[in-house]
């Protein structure tokens, strides 16, 4: 592992960004987010993804500096057109719109079509709760999961995200609903590692170790056929308020050719304008209860967020450990500019 | 198994709870909701609850006819005083009121405290979206479910539901956050079968196939840690929203002791009012593309509420079959008052 300061890493980030005609502001936010990744020790949302981002602004499929079209459908509701901008540009700025509604609504929702992909949902209800405010994000992403029952993929990854403010530390909640990522049983096939059952099908439907067979089949959901059923209403749910694509005509966030046909929602809910900022210490209790309720001092119980935490501020401290062909990628694309 | 038709299900059931003191449209409305449960082949929340429900009649824990108290904390979110009533009959009224409101302000949210047990999440989600509207219910329950890594039940089974409409029938989720029903491991425990892994720990901690043992550890959440945290989110959101309690503090939706202390909350999204009716016949297309997403015929893949569909018509021209004790106890509860 190459050990990288996270301040030099989106440094370099932003300005490959900014060479391939991102303007400052964009490449930052960008920057910032593809960092957020590896600081949390969630690499495949980190600066891994840096190339097919540059691949995407070559080809026109990213645009910088047009910024998000914003209608309040509602006075709740706003519908948010993020013109092909990056992900976290267009989420940042619809959350900062929600959130400066819910003051006075108490809720407010907002759906985004037309923006690329977000990465990472922890930085978002991490950004709601930060106000103070309960938050909730919902994205959708190519099929890469199978149906219960079936061996091909056709739903998305689809993760959820929840953020409660406590009167400490918020609770974070950002996971997938599929069994892991396509990255890492892409990474077993390159290591000729064996996968855990459960991870994934092949091509017939069976279960498989074989990670070259499942790259012919489908990730599982996690969790059996809940999991597949939350996935699956997830689907439906965000692809039905956004006006975006279903299943496998999701496109935009793992290649370079297609504009992005995903969809992201999210949901800020006031606890200071409902009248419920009394609940925030006994949540804080209540989940101090959860961390403590193991006698056996050797066992560490976290609530959501926690690890991330944790990870993030010893990252933060000791530099972030990259393997090493992705910061020769991240450099590679810096040095390709500056010839 | 004794063979009762839903009709004369739901006539004696509405019955005993008018003999126990409630009003006729009270006992009708938790008459059906019950009925309802057995109906779909979720007996766990069908009418062998009847006797705690009667138990805290008599009890004075909830109170039929007096009716919630609706009051709008802001133009989109509703604060439902239950008034201890029956929760099906609180859960309808909320409904009824965001489902209206949706109708202008495109999202509305009712938070309800102060209400009992409301059952099975799908006939709630089932009526927001036969309003033409997207449903979400939470609520949460005792704490039946140990963190992950720990062995102290500490969290609710908190189920979440998902309604959205489409062109044909709607997708319903319902699905608790928990690996399986502390009902179902009683019953393992009472037959002296062994439980698959994966459902409960014993009191150390460690994954235990021997019922009685379960019973004095708790019930593992579904899909491990991502479910424990799904689990332990939904609890603070929930609580937090509605002011209600928090782990071991959720009471009354079991016993016949204690006031009822849990939160549920209910969620509208009106598709006309946001001008996304043009999706539903790509989300009707959709879900038949994923049922129909497997070659095999012997195969069938279903898509959220499809099978409790059936289950429930074929129960409907056929008769519920119920367990001999649990309609001879439904008749015991009638006979008990009409001496």
């Amino acid at each position: 592992m190459v050990i990288v300061e996270a301040s030099r890493l989106r440094e370099v980030v932003t300005s490959v960004l900014e060479c391939e005609g991102a303007t400052t502001d964009d490449a930052t936010t960008q920057a910032e987010l593809l960092v957020e990744g590896d600081l949390r020790g969630h690499h495949s949302h980190g600066v891994r993804r840096l190339s097919v981002l540059v691949g995407r602004l070559r080809n026109g499929l990213v645009r910088s500096g047009e910024g998000p079209v914003h209608r309040w459908r509602t006075d709740a509701v706003l519908d948010v057109d993020g013109r092909s901008g990056f992900g976290p540009v267009v989420a940042r700025s619809a959350i900062d719109a929600i959130t400066e509604r819910a003051r006075t609504a108490g809720v407010a929702v907002a759906t985004v079509r037309n923006a690329n992909h977000i990465g990472m949902l922890a930085p978002y209800v991490e950004q709601i709760a930060g106000t103070g405010q309960i938050g909730i994000a919902l994205t959708t992403s190519e099929a890469l999961v199978h149906p219960w029952g079936g061996a091909r993929p056709m739903i998305g990854t689809n993760p959820i995200g929840i953020g409660v403010p406590t009167s400490g530390s918020p609770l974070v909640l950002d996971m997938s609903t599929a069994a892991v990522s396509m990255g890492k049983v892409l990474d077993h096939a390159a290591q000729a590692r064996p996968l855990p059952l459960g991870w994934a099908v092949d091509g017939s439907g069976a279960p498989t170790a074989d990670a070259q067979a499942a790259t012919r089949g489908a990730v599982s959901p996690f969790g059996g056929p809940k999991g597949y059923a939350l996935g699956l209403a997830l689907e439906v749910l965000v692809a039905t308020l956004t006006g975006s694509a279903l299943g496998t005509r999701v496109r935009g966030t793992l290649d370079i050719e297609y504009e992005c046909t995903k969809g992201d929602v999210f949901v800020a809910l006031s606890v200071e304008r409902l009248g419920l900022v009394h609940m925030l210490p006994a949540v804080d209790r209540y989940l101090d209860e959860v961390r403590g309720s193991d006698s056996d001092p050797h066992i560490r119980i976290d609530v959501p967020g926690d690890r991330a935490r944790r990870t993030r501020a010893d990252r933060l401290r000791s530099g972030i450990p990259l393997p090493p062909d992705v910061w020769a990628g991240v450099l590679a694309l810096k040095e390709a500019r500056s010839v």
